[in-house]
């Protein structure tokens, strides 16, 4: 099994722009990054996980290698090294970057399963993502797409198991992404997690990764002075 | 073990009147009900399910029979009669009524756990639900309680296995909950759930009801004239 995640380091989160500078967004999003990369490697380095092959970070950009970003200075971190994983610099939009990987065959020249885990789930956690990668039993003979669903109609992660699945990341994604799995008479599964389900785009977003969140996440917010606070019944994350 | 479902009919669903009449709100909230008692009898029902004793549906004003809110004209309905449901009315406000149930001895004399679901979780499923009634083990010893968190910090669902425990609803309960957990000696679990972690507050959670919520709720609000659009890479639920 592969899995992947995709970053995009040019135009990070530009929805948080009313509550953060695009250097701060920058920083931010490394931050979520540095907690995806660190549940994903967590989560493959379990016993009751499928064998991962590689871990591959699909940037628009050259980055610092993986192990810098899951750098911690508490008891989190260090859990990259069970999983290969390799930087790989893509350029292109997310969409065909992706489908590329979906296509390549391995080396020996067989196709294996691949899951794309976003890089803005700042709530994952080893034991979410490894629910995802276990996922995927066939369905009456048919091999499995299995799609976790973000909030506001897009796909925050998925496992294919079926070598003709193409993604077309947009808004409303996840409906389109549920036809393909149809027309590519794959069978359709869903895993349901409220920590995979959270993508990150917005300032309302941010109270979750606030009570939620990542070691490094959590951090950077708490450190950029963002706080709790409770509005007429709706909680808020205030920058004090 | 005892599941309850809380509903207020006093004040539905406040926070949606920029988009709903309150007698629409008031039918929409039922209609939530609706899909959530579905959820609960049907989760009750499965065989891998502890047995559940008492569905009690703790409302604030007298209310149809349960059998008529999960009346539909699709295929999905007719689950709750699998458990016994009872209404029972009680006029106070959320947290001394759920406290009162969490304090009673069953008929029996003896101390039971108990579910509390609730009443705007329009995502639930069956599986989701039993979910949170399957878990439970012991840590280390102490009987647990788990927690299901609301987006925006409150707790939408909860399952008490520890006699001590009380609830304290408000904004930000989730944390205070945390803590009692910890008061109490008890063990803290968590149930990762998106469909249990979706509750129904405001125009921004419209599009997850069209996309993947309960087929009371998703007809009604299509019947209200609800459609999705995108609108600048952002999914809305606009009436037509």
């Amino acid at each position: 099994m592969r899995v992947v995640v995709p970053f995009d380091e040019r135009r990070p989160k530009t929805r948080l722009s009313p509550v953060l500078e695009e250097s701060e967004r920058a920083a931010f999003a490394r931050a979520m990054l540095g907690d995806v990369l660190a549940a994903v490697g967590a989560a493959a380095g379990r016993a009751d996980t499928p064998t991962v092959d590689t871990v591959t970070l699909l940037s628009t950009a050259s980055l610092p290698p993986p192990t810098t970003l899951v750098e911690t200075d508490d008891d989190d971190g260090e859990v990259t090294a069970t999983v290969p994983t390799e930087v790989v610099v893509d350029e292109r939009p997310l969409t065909p970057a992706v489908n590329d990987v979906l296509a390549a065959p391995e080396e020996a020249g067989a196709w294996t399963p691949v899951a794309v885990v976003m890089a803005d789930l700042a709530l994952a956690t080893p034991a979410a993502v490894a629910g995802l990668l276990r996922d995927g039993a066939e369905v009456s003979g048919r091999r499995p797409v299995t799609l976790v669903p973000g909030r506001g109609g897009g796909t925050n992660a998925l496992l294919a198991r079926h070598p003709e699945f193409r993604v077309d990341y947009h808004g409303l994604s996840f409906r389109d992404h549920r036809q393909r799995v149809r027309a590519a008479d794959a069978a359709l599964r869903r895993v349901d997690s409220y920590r995979l389900s959270t993508d990150v785009d917005e300032p309302a977003d941010l109270p979750e990764v606030l009570l939620h969140g990542g070691a490094r996440s959590r951090a950077w917010l708490r450190r950029a002075g963002f706080r709790l606070r409770v509005q007429e019944g709706r909680v808020e994350a205030v920058r004090e």
